[in-house]
């Protein structure tokens, strides 16, 4: 068995378990959002269930829309608190922050875990060695009921990055790299794992980046490698960190991966960073490196999106968020901001942006034909401050002292 | 001639000018906002104008849809910055703040001055002594190409607060006490001064917040005495301060005032502090004071919309926003924010607010059937603590080396 193997094994009480077992798992915990929380729980009470099969293990996070961007958010912020009064689950309502990321900060991602989320980046928690899994609104409600999920285990890939990454190379660009290599469907309904030294020796901040995304290529399960033996896997592949070059998703696919040098001078004129893949401090702190100083081209509009507060108030403390601001920058509350395009920084047709969120597909952060280009944060301050895609090093070149190795 | 009618004579080269006077006025300043001034530009495109009459007195803010709340909203902001290119105008698009506040802050209003703005809260500049006219985008394009208005030279009443206010009671309280006792059309089409030891005594914050509301009692000018001779009105009402007990407007009108106390225990759902009547770095310390070491009611959603980045640099400073944020509020980037309705906290059906904006009027901030209360930002923010409205000094005493005088 490999490990992802190895823990729902554990979770289901058998000997072993194998690719292709139909198995019905319990679930350590069970999360959903603004979005799709409020379908949950109308399915929830459809089939007449009256509580949650553990309240500790029901989190919601209202992130998507806050504050509330129309009348209908606001009932489904609605619909979440009334569901918190009834049932005693935990929400989070106050602006805490992207649900992933919270969940991160609050030790809910815990290794050899079962997360079912009713959230595409539900995979986001992978870096903390659980086995999440992402699931649609209906299928969260039956979870929320009976506190298990029905599963077929998938088969099981692994990823190894080896070695020294290249300057101005970031977690954001190596996955972008893994994305374009293997295709938006290149591991559709698989589990992924994420090993190699350039990966297992990564932070957290940095992991969650790589996790994130295992999503746009499709898989259902994104695994950081923990230090555990890995087992038997399907098939592995290794790639050399050192044949990773910046990265860009050029519109409108994260398959769509060019380096940075390919498309550099296309004009731009918005920036955004943040959002559950580059919103925590180490994501900051590099933009902010950039921007210090510095003022941001004066026809774009560059919006800040940290993933939580705790996040914002490291920033505060850190004196990045005034360099920010000085910079030109827009700085919003903790959230997901305009990442799934609802509020906070939408695109008309005519608008070029650079993001650091994961996905760019038409029409997702606003009008079908505004064009997204997923970067990590620093190509992304620096394309801020040049007006168009520049390669990282270009606006603050690299000093030995400081380069990312 | 009484000091606005000075203003007027010295600008048109005048010897008199009297109420009724039909006159052509050479104009300051001309501002407008990411909704009002598309329209005022197409319009200006429209009548064929070519260039604007001074590049240094037009001046454009991204305010209230900031950052965009939706395809259209990019497109406006999209619309000033291609103007801004092609005109040289002045234009803060990078979430500076709200109009009034930013050109405060720029020492843009100034005393003697005639200022024209497509905002009907252009009332704002009276508390700097400028003479401010609100006018639609169409009327705004014909002062941006000529650099006059046309105007008849309004009646001018003068209403006096004197002496010390009560604890509790505020600027808004003040302006709120004034609306209920005038009503809505009380000086329409008029010209109201300020005066009065109360209130020439008050901070620009203060006396900003007075001013902010005069077109909610119909007046076309509101004018905070300078401390000039006042000369010759059509009437002056006299008022004492100790009269003035902590006021709310009720739904759904700014002139459906009462006193605070009357209306105690109402639940509300959602608390707003900030806007251009009430977002200065005076509101908020009044309301950090109450939130410091406190947690707002669980079922309250509180926004603070600070109303520049200047403000929310010295919340930052002041260990404001942290206060804020502990407390469980959600801070967003400076801005209107909420409080005309587009975005960032939108109000349900079944929601009640209570908020320092200026206006309540069904639909303002939602569902034509949400409820909001205007107040101070100090009754606001008690009532965030206690999930009730609650009159000042219910959550936290007045200390006697405290109490406002």
């Amino acid at each position: 068995m490999n490990i992802i193997e190895r823990i729902i094994a554990q979770k289901t009480g058998k000997e072993t378990v194998k690719a292709g077992d139909e198995l019905c798992v319990p679930v350590d915990l069970a999360i959903a959002h603004d979005v799709t929380g409020p379908m949950a729980i109308e399915q929830f009470r459809k089939i007449g269930a009256e509580k949650v099969f553990d309240k500790d293990k029901v989190v919601f996070v209202i992130d998507h829309n806050i504050p509330s961007s129309s009348v209908d958010s606001r009932l489904q912020h609605n619909s979440l608190k009334s569901f918190y009064k009834d049932m005693g689950i935990k929400l989070y309502h106050q602006g805490d922050g992207v649900i992933h990321q919270l969940a991160a900060e609050k030790a809910l991602y815990k290794e050899g875990d079962i997360v079912v989320g009713a959230d595409s980046h539900t995979c986001t928690a992978g870096a903390f060695g659980a086995v999440a899994i992402p699931v649609g609104a209906t299928e969260l409600a039956a979870v929320m009921a009976l506190g298990t999920i029905d599963i077929e285990v998938p088969q099981t890939y692994l990823i190894e990055v080896e070695g020294h990454l290249n300057p101005g190379v970031y977690a954001k660009d190596v996955i972008l790299y893994l994305i374009g290599k293997f295709g938006t469907h290149g591991f559709t309904d698989k589990a992924v794992i994420f090993g190699g030294n350039t990966i297992t020796n990564m932070s957290f901040d940095e992991k969650m980046t790589i996790s994130n995304m295992a999503i746009e290529m499709g898989a259902m399960i994104g695994y950081v490698n923990q230090g555990e033996p890995i087992g038997e896997v399907e098939a592995t592949y290794r790639i050399q960190a050192s044949d990773i070059q910046p990265q860009v998703a050029c519109p409108y696919s994260p398959g769509n991966v060019k380096p940075v040098k390919d498309v550099e001078g296309t004009p731009i004129t918005q920036v955004v960073i943040g959002s559950c893949t580059n919103g925590r401090v180490q994501d900051m702190e590099i933009a902010a490196e950039v921007l210090k100083g510095k003022k941001i081209s004066d026809m774009v509009t560059m919006i800040v999106v940290p993933a939580s507060k705790k996040v914002i108030e490291q920033m505060d403390h850190k004196g990045i968020t005034k360099i920010f601001r000085d910079a030109g920058a827009i700085v919003v509350n903790p959230g997901c901001g305009p990442c799934f395009g609802a509020h906070q920084g939408l695109l008309s047709e005519d608008d070029i942006a650079v993001s650091t969120t994961n996905r760019n597909f038409p029409g997702r952060m606003g009008h079908n034909k505004a064009k997204v280009y997923l970067a990590s944060p620093r190509t992304a301050a620096e394309s801020a401050i040049a007006g168009y895609i520049v390669s990282p090093g270009s606006v603050l070149p690299w000093r030995d002292d400081c380069e990312k190795s």
